[in-house]
């Protein structure tokens, strides 16, 4: 063990690694490859922007895990990672995208010298990190082993969070209140949207007094009218005009940790249909709520609240919700539970929920959602303070 | 066609059609599917944080090409996209990061109508956005098909860069310029990286005049002493301290378009070490942006700055840079060619390259870079204007 800037003691670190080897055993793996980011910092501590080439992380039975990356970003392993400088490894340049070797080569390589040779190994095989090639490539070198699919094993290890990581997520919702509450007064007609975002980063990068902001996994949403009935659109230097809807998505980030959380402004007197769903909206957000509460199941959020629009006569399908925590782009979800109705993952305390029961109409959108804990006891307890409805201004 | 947000002609997505259909004439694909974002975005126009789950563009040899995503994204591609609506597709929700159903069981079944059952079809093994996963379902859906790999057929395409391109990253290099210099003025003693960052984000977005800043596609990169010998870490919230160097590596970016530069910040005086590799990387530089010219080869600027560096006892491998242009996260490089001694790309006029030789020693890192054009004559056209040197602040 060196001195690193591993955000966690070492004792977090090895519980986390004990419920990931848990997991492996119940898989019958000898040894897991972690491609994903999110994984490979929770297991390990490491953190920066290498994700762009292939690393990750090699976690056996025994030992502490072995970081894989790029020679030059081995350097930033033995900065951030919590384990011995020994077990942390770096792989030549010249297998930086060429066309001629790969680096899964190596990785082959490093899991021969370790006696893998005719192991089974679990892969994340939907993962962004982990392309087709590298899998081809790491078949192609380990002929003896047999590759397994395990897709979101470490995943499902983070869903619950411990007490020092809802910390951690508490510091980033007062990171999101901050940043939800510039965009909030910032917004007007005439403002340009990339002014209302400029102002929402800096606010969200500068943090609260010593919690620094970290970059969100996700960039701020922050759509209008029209664009409004799409989720994913990002801004333009188009001014902002009266008569439209503007949702914001957003989340203040703490050493990698999310609280996400929508609001949507309304520049004027928005439209009776509008006011309807808001007040359904919010209705259904108060019973999803209630509803999400341990030993209740995912889905019983989702019904609690598609019982209230169905009842206000408005149809919505799709998913409303997933678990947020330890997150790198492009996503914040963790990709394991949804909250949807043919989901029965079963609530447990320290599981932290974006609740997302956005409504996307014909021609406008209407986000309103939560970053919600599932506590010991009682409803699920929104962790930002921030007043929920339609925000009016005239 | 329909109007759009697309910021480009007709005309200039039609030129990229037709060189991508001439490249798969030559690969002999019938049909070829697409997922790095910058690829759809270069072929469609399509443009928001979507590419957490899976879409693509499917192109054929004749006709449009097909942008296929989630049924909630389609919005944002009837937004954003040049082409018919009828040839902007949706799967449905219950896909999305399901361990039951796959989106590329959607795809195989889009393609299988339109008369590909047992076509020959390129796809991107090399790609973040094309899992594993992806590839084993699309594979096993497709039984008669042949899935060849055409990792990077596009982004070949996209090296030599049309001449509204060039507007672009000149706009970008405008914004580059501007937050370059907000990060030298912020830089003192004292000062919080994490709140430097915070006006680099802000400066970067807001843009200049008219030209609004889009999110780059890598985050600052703003290392400071020991953290800076290793290549991709990200900001903390501790004070900049005299006596150490920074590097920044910074990008403005204009509708995804992008020009990368670096800079390093000495507070206080330089050591004798430090100020010797200055001089070697300084000429180096210009000797590399000199061979940096129409006719020669990528190799050529690498042995350029090479033999320079060795005449200054300065050892050095690996890659020194890589063509940019449009880009999605986590990567603003193109991954095609690299400027490296054992690549021979051969140099043409409107080929952008991050021209990027930095220094990382055992205990401080000196970057200084340039996005660079290669001109019709003569040497290579550095974008930005920004003095090019160790910056020594007192």
């Amino acid at each position: 063990m060196t001195q690193s800037k591993a955000p966690f003691s070492t004792a977090e670190y090895e519980r986390r690694l004990c419920k990931t080897r848990a997991a492996m055993a119940d898989a019958g793996l000898d040894a897991l490859f972690v491609t994903d980011p999110s994984n490979q910092a929770w297991l390990t501590g490491y953190d920066g922007w290498s994700f762009y080439v292939h690393q990750g992380v090699i976690v056996t039975m025994e030992g502490e895990p072995i970081w894989w990356g790029r020679y030059m970003d081995m350097m930033g392993g033995r900065r951030t990672c919590w384990m011995d400088h020994a077990n942390i490894l770096g792989y030549g340049d010249h297998f930086v995208q060429s066309t001629v070797v790969h680096p899964m080569q190596d990785l082959a390589e490093q899991l021969k010298t370790r006696g893998f040779t005719a192991a089974r190994i679990g892969v994340e095989m939907e993962n962004y990190y982990y392309s087709a090639k590298a899998h081809a490539v790491l078949t192609e070198e380990l002929p003896e082993a047999t590759l397994v699919d395990a897709t979101a094993l470490v995943n499902w290890q983070r869903l619950v969070k411990s007490d020092v990581e809802v910390d951690f997520i508490r510091k980033a919702a007062r990171i999101t209140e901050k940043v939800m509450l510039t965009a909030i007064d910032r917004a007007a007609p005439g403002v340009r949207k990339n002014d209302v975002v400029a102002d929402i980063m800096k606010a969200g990068i500068e943090g609260i007094g010593d919690d620094w902001g970290d970059y969100p996994a996700i960039v701020p949403l922050t759509p209008s009218g029209l664009d409004a009935t799409a989720a994913h659109l990002t801004w333009d230097g188009t001014p902002m005009r009266a008569g439209e809807a503007t949702f914001f998505e957003l989340s203040g980030c703490y050493r990698r940790y999310h609280a996400p959380i929508s609001r949507t402004v309304f520049l004027g007197t928005p439209s009776d249909d509008m006011l309807r769903a808001e007040e359904a909206q919010l209705e259904g957000i108060a019973a999803g709520l209630e509803a999400a509460r341990a030993g209740n199941r995912t889905s019983d959020i989702a019904n609690a609240f598609m019982d209230v629009l169905a009842k206000h006569g408005i149809e919505r399908s799709g998913r409303m919700g997933y678990p947020i925590g330890l997150s790198y782009p492009p996503d914040w979800g963790e990709r394991t539970a949804s909250i949807r109705t043919e989901d029965e993952t079963v609530l447990q305390p320290g599981m932290v929920f974006h609740f997302m029961p956005a409504l996307w109409m014909d021609s406008w959108g209407l986000e309103t959602t939560e970053t919600i804990l599932i506590r010991e006891n009682g409803a699920a307890e929104p962790l930002c303070d921030l007043e929920r409805k339609l925000i009016v201004k005239g």
